[in-house]
């Protein structure tokens, strides 16, 4: 996976674990691609201030998956979701039975959510 | 939803950041159903001990959920899901498609491993 997919997932899971202060730096720098030399200026903080915060943020996000896999488990389901949608996708043309029609949509709204 | 229910949801999903000895003692005494007295013995720590034990376990999970909601939010899809299954069910009487039969097979396993 992409790693900043990947530190944008850790984020949105485990994000509110973080401290506030954290979580604006890990955001600026991460997720809204500010430069490390901005957000320093910004919150009056050094450089190196905030790149061993990003740093760390990365490394507090990771254990937490590393001991939940709640992410992993989130993307498997996600896939097999997946999968069901593309089937009611394939199936709409010769066969648009109310039930194919319904289950198209909650897996819809599962994909949307996820 | 049931207390028990959901002190055994919380456990699978956070259960892994408490500490090996709370982890011990809560499955014990929530989880295993064994007695207050019962696991004070096995362990060698009071009774009292115990009792403040699990409560702190019970706070540091819902803790957990508060700020995450993860267990909320895989209710939720699993309750999506479990509605395509039962669609994917029902049809089979009249609509025995190898699609629908495929999408019966996906959303079993979700419901499985959810």
């Amino acid at each position: 996976m992409n790693k900043l997919v990947e530190q944008a997932l850790l984020y949105d899971f485990y994000g509110e674990l973080l401290t506030e202060h954290q979580r604006q730096v890990y955001k600026a720098v991460v997720l809204n691609d500010y430069s490390i030399s901005e957000v320093a200026e910004d919150l009056s903080i050094s450089r190196q201030g905030v790149h061993d915060l990003v740093k760390r943020c990365n490394k507090i996000l990771s254990d937490y998956e590393t001991k939940l896999h709640l992410v992993e488990k989130f993307l498997h389901i996600r896939n097999k979701v997946d999968q069901i949608h593309q089937l009611t996708h394939s199936a709409q043309e010769t066969d648009k039975s109310p039930t194919m029609t319904q289950i198209e949509r909650i897996s819809s709204e599962i994909l949307e959510e996820l």
